[in-house]
């Protein structure tokens, strides 16, 4: 049986290849230039990364606007001759203090003796959100539950303007990894828990952000694969902590997210900082060398994650010095370390370069790779970039495209009796720790790394409250915050107002979190909140939850208290906005779970689980993969197939029809799902195998056509191939089934 | 560096192939013999176990005594040549029955063709818990708090010697799978999370039910190792769902418990009933006859578990067919099938050799093992057994043995102010689902596989309750049940009885259960018995709770609530007893908890978790792996190294002295740990390498010396070698602690 992946990989490499055969060359001679003048400690600087806040006149202060040291500048640019930077711990600058500081550090960069400038790098990951007044998108779980391929590329469109506009070309975004596990802190990162809607998603978002040559423009800027791989998938669902994860399972369902979004031409990877199977990802050759630079042809650099070479001595304990840790990272394929906060990298790689411990083949392909980047986003011809250029930044055109993504990701989960819409006439209570808080509605990685200060940067944005205010007006809006995130508070205030209204807006969720600092230890929905549910039902006014959070929090306990219930994920900063227009009926939502929304604490499992659960009766999560209402209604009928045969050679088509039944425009997502009803692996009970987003008026039938490959079939067998088995399939679109056999 | 594990194992075998050389060529000349006259049909008929359910004349009333059914047990014997027989449905029998059944199927089977007796199997778990009246010994999980091996030992003699009184030469005993995932139903059934405690205890197990020859003696039965291998693992902790476990965590984590009791010469293994990494045990070539029949170089059968090869088909999916499904297990290895309740199998499998797809040398080797351990266990010169070679049945001896394992299983978790022991005037409220039940103490596998009727077949022996009574008289002691294991029930009772008493024993946990059905959904324990502790709580008077469960279920919400927790896991029918009498202190609880109690339900690390998750600061089980607390205090002090450098050659020798600084002779479990502080594989923050259980009188001072060879410290390295790497390693015991290096 042929190795389709690979297959497909050449062949889209031999594409690639040919179309920019004559760019390539030009670069590599220039590169190879460079690479003959530079000494090693050139070379190594080339290949370190230093974190901003060391290069910061009061570094001490992280929340103010600060300047950079010209002495702790020069050591880094001058003695050793750095060649990217990142931060991490600053809040957000202003557009004009990140001009001072790009052209003040390319200055000093282009006045070295070999002239190469910085690359300056940020976690721009839902809107360039580390400089001021910048486009807050949805975080990457809510852009997941549109569905829709057009809009998160539009969204990272703008997002790399708004980066450009803020003279930094790359970005470490996306996060390709899979949400499957819901403790974990990082999920809201993710795309879901399915690798083919992380593969389809994350190839726009890299479309967007790159644009589509290989060659970036000053409105683009290169992504950084996050984090290569597996790292979702720890054994407890902690950060940073130790997976099992077996190659073939690794090649099934991580792997292929990274080989389309690197097939399609993505820059750079970041490192898993975790290990596998008892190997930090960050020393094993196999994976960063052998699979990702040979097997996916990968041709950008490898980074590492914040500090992961000292990890290898401090967490992982595989080496017993820095030194030792270096060489280890660098021979297993790691190109950039972000250090980032002092200097020993790079006297101990220089070191061990004249060792001879670690080759000058290894270096010059490390440098290479990094130098491409750099001609490849253009910093050598611009490296600062002129703040004319970007005059959309923050513009009405940006935002109205938030306001539209944001609108296709909420998701209606319960309306019982069509409580929804409310008539803007009805008195509302709203509460709930997250009712009031723009930090509840963008979570981490919003002006600061923790997310913390979002209430005071966005301020001119509403908050969920003050978006309903705007809708049904302040006379029949209330307020009362009734419980903190993880604490009581102010409970009889909402409960005694809860007696005036007619319905309450009940907003629970999550206060704000990024990376470690995020684990939980319980993935039930803080007591405080689930108390202020129960006692809010006691007034007997029909509770609408709307819930903000990074990852789906149970709240079976709540959930029948609850007339409505409306996920909102972390819908950035046009969320107040939609979810009062959702309220209103302005907005008909047509967002779908990109997870499984579990019931039990202890129940956990992703929608495609294996047969072997299926024959667990009690499987019952609070919601599916996949489940999202709608003020219209849907009907699937129809389903055709072109074939009752599929080969290698002869895709089938299937064709549905969907039908708004209901009384007013609507957007649906249909999902496709394929069943293998017997395999040498055991198959899981469905797999989505393709999906598309579509718009339908009342009373309008709409016909949608899917093609279906051997390839799109395919698993990774026991001997690690990707095939396609004969046999019977099933497929499900919506409520329709059809049968169909693979020869 | 060498395989370590490879030569202990060829250095072990080669002793036992040279000490029963003898014995083996004669019984191998007539297995040869038998083999030569049988047809396809017999020898199919041997790898086939079928279950006495479809053998009695009311299949349909499984609870009643039954009688074989002339015609069904001709259909087995005669038509299907049926070699084995097993049960798990019916309820226990006396010994008078089994005594008939076994004489009816050797008879029968003695008069065919080929004069082969059947092998009956039993899960003979705790004592032989399928014959009414033997005794019932705390499950594994229980014993293995013991910390003792010459208790588990004898109680394994003791199961050996009733079930061999019941007829019945071969139990489906022990587990040796890592209790590792408290969520999982059968944590009760393993001897805990710990690889080395799990072979440790493992080998005394199989040591006493097997006697020390390779040929077993009327007083003994062949063992069967389960669940070869991985079982405990499966990713979401539920019963027989899939797994991901890598080669290397396979070989460093589940197969050395295995490994060690096939060393020692264990009989048969039962293999896995789930899958690892998308392929079925049962269908894994790899681990059935690579590892296990040649790395291993097992003598003994593999055997099913129920139903497993038809599930191939209806759970796993990966075969199209029965048929197809017995090819696969047949050629992976499985030499016999527990089909068990049609003979679908023998003609499928008679087909299967007959048209190529199955060659009869494999059919041979099966059949040449099973035939094996029928003569290992004697049953040609002794199909059945003397009634009245077994006078101890159910003796006193027995059920003192039984009192003692289970004295020393008991494991104290918190006494504030030293509430216990308790004087024996108390006034003293016995309370809780738990307090009066003989099926709390038993859990499944209780005369009955669910272990429902141990209410009802244990009417003689106490429950807690009643032996408080008896310890600490009736006058002195009240009793309401005060909730159900999983609903409110009787609180105002409870309340207002508690008001008259001195103390409260709160006596919580699970009710019965065995295998899938015992999967939960959430590891707290139920909210009505929460709430019990806590409406008691308001009653002011101080309570020792008292948990009989069969896994850790989290009890963080109470625990503050209560003065002692004394952890009593599944204690067997002496639980109640042992319970008074270390309530009254006349037992001084030794037990030490055999895994890591969680405090949150999703935050579950065992101990030896990697430093990864140490450097979370927040790490804080209930209660570690080892913690147990004693009426005395032990102090440790003076450890002491026999040299400071450990080569492969020269192992060292650890002594540390243990005293006896409190006013009551007790009991101890001295555990060495040892940590690895670099490896080549990220190490674990510590490792239990040795363990010891020492009596000590107050004021004594007792020497404990553990030798550390080089073997003792390896680990499986990234290539699946076992390896010792040079560097620094630490012991720690109790609070001392010591560095020296591998070289």
């Amino acid at each position: 049986m042929r190795n389709l992946i690979t297959v497909l990989l050449l062949f889209l490499s031999v594409v690639g290849f040919a179309q920019n055969r004559k760019a390539y060359n030009e670069i590599d001679k220039k590169i190879d230039k460079l690479l003959s003048e530079m000494t090693i400690q050139e070379k190594v600087g080339q290949m370190t990364q230093i974190a901003v806040e060391i290069l910061l006149k009061k570094p001490g202060s992280l929340t103010e606007p600060d300047e950079l040291d010209p002495e702790k500048l020069a050591q880094c640019i001058k003695k050793y001759k750095v060649g990217s930077i990142l931060n991490i711990g600053i809040t957000a600058q202003t557009r004009e203090n990140w001009h001072k500081w790009i052209e003040t550090i390319q200055d000093m960069a282009l006045k070295e003796r070999v002239k190469i400038p910085v690359l300056y790098g940020i976690d721009a990951i839902h809107g360039n959100n580390y400089t001021a007044n910048s486009v807050l998108f949805p975080q990457q779980i809510a852009q997941a539950a549109s569905f829709n391929r057009a809009l998160v590329k539009k969204a990272a469109e703008i997002t790399a303007y708004e980066t450009r506009a803020s003279f930094i070309p790359w970005t470490f975004s996306p996060v390709l990894d899979l949400g499957r596990k819901p403790i974990w802190s990082r999920v809201y990162e993710t795309f879901g828990e399915d690798p083919y809607l992380v593969s389809e998603l994350g190839k726009a978002m890299v479309t967007g952000y790159q644009g589509s040559s290989s060659s970036i423009d000053k409105y683009h800027v290169a992504a950084c694969l996050k984090h290569y791989m597996g790292y979702s998938m720890s054994l407890t669902g902690l950060d940073r902590t130790p997976a099992w994860i077996p190659e073939r399972e690794l090649r099934e369902y991580f792997l292929p997210s990274f080989a389309a979004a690197i097939a399609i031409g993505a820059k750079t990877v970041m490192v898993n900082s975790g290990e596998i199977n008892g190997v930090p990802v960050h020393t094993n050759k196999y994976i960063l060398t052998d699979v990702l630079k040979k097997e996916l042809k990968f041709k950008g650099f490898a980074l590492t994650d914040w500090m992961d070479i000292q990890f290898l001595v401090d967490r992982h304990h595989v080496a017993k010095d820095y030194k030792e840790a270096t060489m280890m990272a660098i021979n297993a394929g790691i190109d950039m370390s972000m250090v980032p906060v002092d200097y020993t990298f790079c006297d101990d790689l220089v070191a061990l370069v004249n060792e001879g411990k670690v080759s000058m083949s290894r270096i010059d392909d490390a440098v290479r790779r990094i130098l491409r980047v750099k001609f490849d986003v253009g910093l050598f011809d611009n490296p600062v970039g002129k703040a004319s250029d970007y005059k959309e930044f923050n513009g009405v055109a940006h935002n109205k495209t938030n306001y539209e993504i944001t609108s296709e990701c909420i998701t209606l989960l319960k309306n019982t009796n069509n409580l929804l819409p409310l008539k803007t006439d009805k008195k509302i209570l709203v509460t709930g720790p997250a009712a009031n808080s723009m930090v509840a509605l963008n979570g981490g990685w919003s002006r600061r790394w923790q997310g913390t200060n979002s209430d005071e940067t966005e301020k001119d944005k509403n908050t969920i409250y003050e978006a309903i205010q705007n809708v049904f007006g302040s006379k029949n809006v209330d307020f009362a915050q009734g419980a903190k995130f993880n604490a009581p508070s102010d409970l009889n205030t909402a409960l005694s107002k809860s007696e005036k209204a007619d319905v309450v807006v009940l907003c629970l969720g999550e206060d704000s979190y990024a990376e470690t600092p995020g684990n939980i230890q319980d993935l039930t929905l803080p007591a405080a909140q689930l108390e202020l549910a129960r006692a809010l039902k006691a007034s007997g006014k029909p509770i609408v939850l709307v819930l903000t959070e990074g990852r789906p929090r149970i709240i079976s306990a709540i959930e029948p208290l609850c007339s409505a219930v409306i996920h909102a994920y972390l819908p950035g900063n046009e969320g107040g906005n939609v979810v009062a227009n959702v309220l209103a009926g302005k907005v008909n939502p047509s967002g779908k779970l990109p997870y499984t929304y579990p019931r039990y604490p202890n129940y956990l499992f992703n929608y495609y689980r294996k047969y072997t659960e299926e024959v667990d009766n009690s499987y019952n999560p609070q919601w599916e993969f996949g489940y999202g209402l709608s003020y219209t209604t849907f009907k699937y009928s129809n389903l055709k197939l072109s074939s009752k045969v599929l080969t290698e050679g002869q895709p089938i088509t299937v064709s549905v029809d969907i039908t708004n039944t209901g009384n007013q425009m609507g957007k649906e997502s249909v999902l496709l799902f394929v069943s293998d009803l017997v395999a040498s692996i055991t198959p899981e009970a469905k797999r989505l195998r393709a999906f598309e987003k579509i718009s339908l008026e009342p009373g309008k039938t709409q016909t949608v056509t899917f093609k279906i490959t051997g390839e799109q079939l395919s698993f990774v067998d026991a001997t690690l191939k990707r095939v396609t088995e004969p046999g019977e399939f099933v497929v499900t679109v919506g409520d329709q089934k059809a049968t169909f056999n693979y020869r």
